[in-house]
């Protein structure tokens, strides 16, 4: 696998922890809403065990808000998510799926209910802020519609809650999974959620001022010491394991959430008014013919950067792998594949071309673990 | 300036053209509407050199459309672009700003108008067509929205006209800037429009189907050793020095386009009802307070990753500098930066903080040749 730079600029820019993270060791970036995600730091299977054991510090300021505020804000943030968020309580956050008028998939997002009338949406990498304001104006929506100057330090591991604890105080250890509750820090409150892209543990500390967010990720690496505390970032491995899904790989606009098993976030029979209802009440009465699974495959490297066909003994296309990494806990390579319908059982065989050379898989259930 | 490997993923799309341009030496890639696009090979400067006296062929492919047809696409495309298009016609390029309610820019694409109902809007960096799905679904505008599987070769530099005849005949020779019209190629037609990212000259190529595209490809190679035809992609000295202006990296949604210079392209005494009209009217009355100029800085090298300051003698901020490079023309480094209406003046003196050491630079007119 060659390796290429990223150009720089500002269309792509860095984030307030840039400096930090170039300086601690970062070895490669992904762009993700029109800034700089880091990818790497050294070994991903290094950062994967040490995840799993330790505390890890990520820059994911890239996960950008869409504020929502005003009179109409509920509104027009139930019309773009088939969740139903009816009873959705302020405090909490909620995965949602985004969807357009065709049923298919923009983003999905973790959605937090700031008040009853202010929203973040905090999206994976698309620009939910078009959608919402193309629909607000064409609604004549009284509603608010900005981008904060928020960036996020995730705190990552099973010694996440210790480390977060001997800051902010034991009250952040009680804190529910998806639960967010604000802490001062610096000077100035920041919402923190009990949440993350990964599944073990942590939160996400959304730094609402500059000064006192890089004091405050300096303060994370001093007093994690005894913990082991590492810089990171989202980790192929461990999210692939997890059965994270990742919007833009896993899944596109060409994708209903039915698709993508996404089903218990699709309210149909809600009252609420939602784009695409029509769409996914029709797909969900006449089935899906493609969907999300897990794929184990024999070889020991790989790296997936577009779509790859998989075959059946007949050489006809079965489905397509989308996301896959070595995994040392299966010692083979997983992955995330769209199956076609006639393809769906577990263990299921099929063949890869792999470098011109073909494998072989099996099919499998998502989470892997 | 550290560099740093781009993480490749599906989310970050290959062109159809990867497979060429990594064999034919690309260094680095930036990331353009979710793909791949190429930013170097090898010199910056040798390029330059290279664009300006023979033929580059570029892939870019990042360069998405946003499909727009049906019996009101008019009616929407007109609505998200202060230039008045009523009098456009099909076989023509159109330069529009794409404006939101708040009279700011989101995007500033080439417009193609190819039938009286069907539109190309051939973007920046930024995701219109979900500006354009929610304004159509709010407006319930009878409109079809897609972006289809269009991926563009530009061929640039002065030596394109020659090559381009030689491949499609001597007709594409007396094509207008900006006209458009069909050629075939390996069975299938592409739209040809006398456009590209460089004032050097030459072609886009939109080509509708990989096959006969990498044909083409190769062809264009083959074709164009007579005229030293190499590798090539936007190139950044050149675009400096010509006053391309980049969104994203010199304009974004805090700036409207008086500010960006684009008045030309703003038809607020027409008929036409465009989005953001109200507070363009008003920002032509009050006067705008800030504009995009040149300026001239005092060093050899430059990597503007994000705004830098500009100050005037008693430290206070005169405007920010948004791209910048060396210019073997000028023999210093040129860029572009937005300033505060005290200092338009040509030739205001400014210094510039780079690399923790104060620089000396001046403001000048765009373009800077």
């Amino acid at each position: 696998m060659k390796k290429f730079n990223i150009a720089k600029s500002r269309r792509l820019r860095g984030t307030p922890y840039s400096s930090r993270i170039e300086h601690q060791g970062v070895t490669s970036y992904t762009i993700y809403n029109h800034m700089l995600l880091p990818a790497s730091f050294g070994s991903l299977e290094d950062s994967y065990h040490h995840l799993k054991e330790h505390v890890q510090i990520w820059d994911v300021a890239a996960e950008r808000q869409v504020e929502i505020s005003g009179r109409d804000s509920s509104k027009l943030v139930q019309l773009m998510t088939c969740r139903d968020l009816t009873k959705s309580k302020i405090g909490r956050c909620y995965y949602c799926p985004i969807i357009d008028d065709n049923g298919c998939m923009i983003n999905d997002p973790v959605i937090l209910k700031l008040k009853d009338d202010k929203w973040w949406i905090s999206i994976a990498d698309s620009d939910v802020i078009l959608f919402a304001k193309g629909l607000a104006i064409g609604k004549k929506l009284d509603v608010n519609i900005t981008e904060p100057d928020v960036n996020i330090i995730a705190v990552q591991g099973p010694k996440s809650f210790d480390l977060m604890g001997k800051i902010f105080g034991i009250k952040i250890k009680d804190m529910k999974f998806f639960g967010f509750d604000y802490f001062n820090f610096g000077g100035d409150d920041h919402l923190i959620a009990r949440s993350g892209w990964s599944k073990q543990g942590g939160y996400e500390i959304y730094v609402n001022h500059k000064k006192s967010g890089l004091e405050l990720y300096d303060k994370l690496f001093d007093e994690g010491k005894e913990f082991n505390v590492k810089p990171g970032c989202p980790n192929l491995i461990e999210r692939i394991e997890s059965g994270l899904l990742s919007y833009g790989n896993d899944m596109d606009n060409n994708d209903n959430p039915y698709e993508c098993g996404l089903d218990k976030y699709v309210n149909i029979d809600s009252n609420v008014e939602f784009l695409g209802k029509d769409k996914l009440i029709q797909s969900s009465k006449n089935g899906i013919q493609k969907k999300l699974m897990g794929v184990q495959i024999d070889i020991k490297n790989i790296s997936v950067t577009e779509s790859l066909n998989l075959f059946d003994n007949n050489n006809k296309v079965i489905g397509e792998l989308r996301s896959a990494v070595f995994s040392p806990h299966f010692n083979k390579v997983i992955g995330i594949a769209m199956l076609f319908k006639a393809n769906w059982e577990i263990s299921t065989k099929f063949k890869i071309n792999i470098d011109g050379k073909s494998v072989n898989g099996t099919v499998c259930d998502l989470p892997f673990i």
